[in-house]
């Protein structure tokens, strides 16, 4: 199978926002007018971002998910990709398992692949999404005012949990193991919340190098500090996998633990009502799980009321 | 150096025409009214596309050339673009190469790096560039006519025969050489020719994988033919080059060889006072190589003027 084979077979399909999908020098599209246009690229590579191991369906789709969980970010309209891929070989099985969990996700969020490249190398994914949000409405960083409530969405700390897991540093019953490895593989990108917290969020960033380095890129993007009650953080793991985890654990997986794909924002209080309105609208569950403060610092609140003093680390790919 | 250090250091520069730039989850871009986007996204992999011992400028440069190159294709004029990088290790010597030859080709053509990723892994080089165009001014691969001259810019072959001295297929003088490699370390992308051809060329492509692959393509989505005159393409090398090259070697590097990143485009026997108009605007030489025909078949005319029936190949990465 050749180069053009593959793509034809495996990643072409009809155009139907783009003027102009795959198959030209390049993709040509007409943006909304009215709209800005958000732009991320993630790079996924074996042995850093995923096992050998995984199922390539469920890699496909994790691929786009991390890009969609970009654009949730900045509460965007997910519109378009790119996907660049680099393959030791042209595996015909592995290929149609990888489009088809792209394909899906790409689907259900209405995300149209409109270009890429394709090459032969060690197994390496990039992919380059677009989406769009009206004039002036893209949620940044920078927006964190002091005396905002601090929120996170839906769980976080079980794909940690799952990697330590297959690093044997835990064990886990099958079940649990299970469902914490789909939370690793399959994350769900918070793309309708995003969308539904433009002009209610004052900040928000996506959690995939853990929650404490993701809200200190905002601290830092917006000059803030923030208090974290960790009484309401440590409930935030999956029910099955949080009792089969020792507390310490639990505790750097939900802070530190990478992979999450959840939303960490801020919303003034007054808009509270606001944020359980978009919760509830897109049908993904918001805790609150402290405040934005002026103190330029990153505290956290243990059980007991008063600051904690243990560090944690997030992810980075060369420290 | 953490991975936020090294942004900071070799790729964050401040946002110029995006609204957001480097720094967020997304970059923000407001596109330009009545224009349509242009998207092209390519992957460089060491091994496969560059040499280990390229010179990290050049690669920089290339990483970059390559893209723009297919939205000179297209005739969009380049915005922005994103740079997803896996590196072994965080070298400040290859990162500071690597950053000015981008920087550098960036900066000649007004294209601002807004957003990407950096990760640890296998040298991977995967950019994802944006152009834009008048709207409906797009040149693509679909439009040539029977009767259309047939064009290539500047020159051809060069790099393939550099290529070729790298693995001891052919010895070249020193300074022969060194023009040849030059031409396939840091090809020049034809922005300005490819943007001059607005409204005159009636299709047109990159080579990357060689001209006769190249047409090709555009003969495949034109559903039409073509005759090249062999007698017109044999004197596209470099001068010093050509002398330094077996004769059948030379025509196989100018048909055949990847990596020159010229133009081919087709337009009307009427325009051709306009494509020589274009080629002067831009100050790139263009030649005219030959015909579209209505045959579906691409035809070489020999210096004879009769038909060839050597065989040639362009390149595939899985085959």
């Amino acid at each position: 199978m050749g180069e053009f084979d593959l793509i034809e077979r495996f990643f072409k399909r009809p155009a139907f926002r783009a003027d102009v999908g795959i198959g030209d020098d390049c993709a040509v599209w007409s943006p909304r007018s009215g709209h800005q246009l958000a732009f991320s690229a993630d790079m996924l590579v074996e042995g850093r971002h995923f096992l050998p191991t995984v199922n390539p369906r469920h890699l496909g789709h994790k691929s786009l998910a991390v890009n969609l969980s970009d654009l949730a970010a900045c509460g965007a309209t997910p519109q378009a990709f790119l996907l660049s891929l680099s393959l030791p070989r042209a595996d015909e099985a592995w290929l149609d398992g990888f489009s088809q969990g792209l394909f899906q996700l790409s689907e259900l969020h209405g995300c149209e692949l409109i270009g890429g490249d394709t090459t032969q190398g060690p197994l390496n994914i990039a992919i380059t999404i677009m989406g769009d949000t009206p004039r002036g409405q893209s949620i940044l960083r920078s927006g964190a005012k002091a005396g905002d409530d601090l929120y996170v969405s839906g769980h976080l700390g079980d794909a940690c949990l799952a990697l330590e897991a297959f690093r044997g540093k835990v064990s886990l019953p099958q079940a649990v193991f299970d469902s914490a490895r789909l939370r690793m593989e399959c994350p769900t990108p918070r793309v309708a919340l995003g969308q539904a917290l433009r002009g209610i969020a004052n900040a928000m960033a996506d959690i995939s190098d853990g929650l404490l380095g993701d809200l200190g890129h905002i601290l830092k993007a917006s000059q803030v500090g923030a208090e974290i009650d960790v009484s309401a953080v440590t409930p935030l793991m999956l029910t099955e996998t949080l009792w089969s985890c020792p507390h310490d654990l639990a505790l750097d997986c939900v802070l530190s633990g990478g992979d999450d794909y959840e939303l960490v924002f801020c919303a003034s209080p007054f808009a509270c009502a606001q944020v359980q309105h978009a919760a509830n609208y897109s049908g993904t569950p918001v805790t609150r799980i402290g405040r934005i403060t002026d103190s330029q610092r990153l505290v956290l609140l243990g059980f007991d009321g008063l600051p904690m003093t243990k560090s944690f680390h997030s992810f980075d790919h060369f420290s």
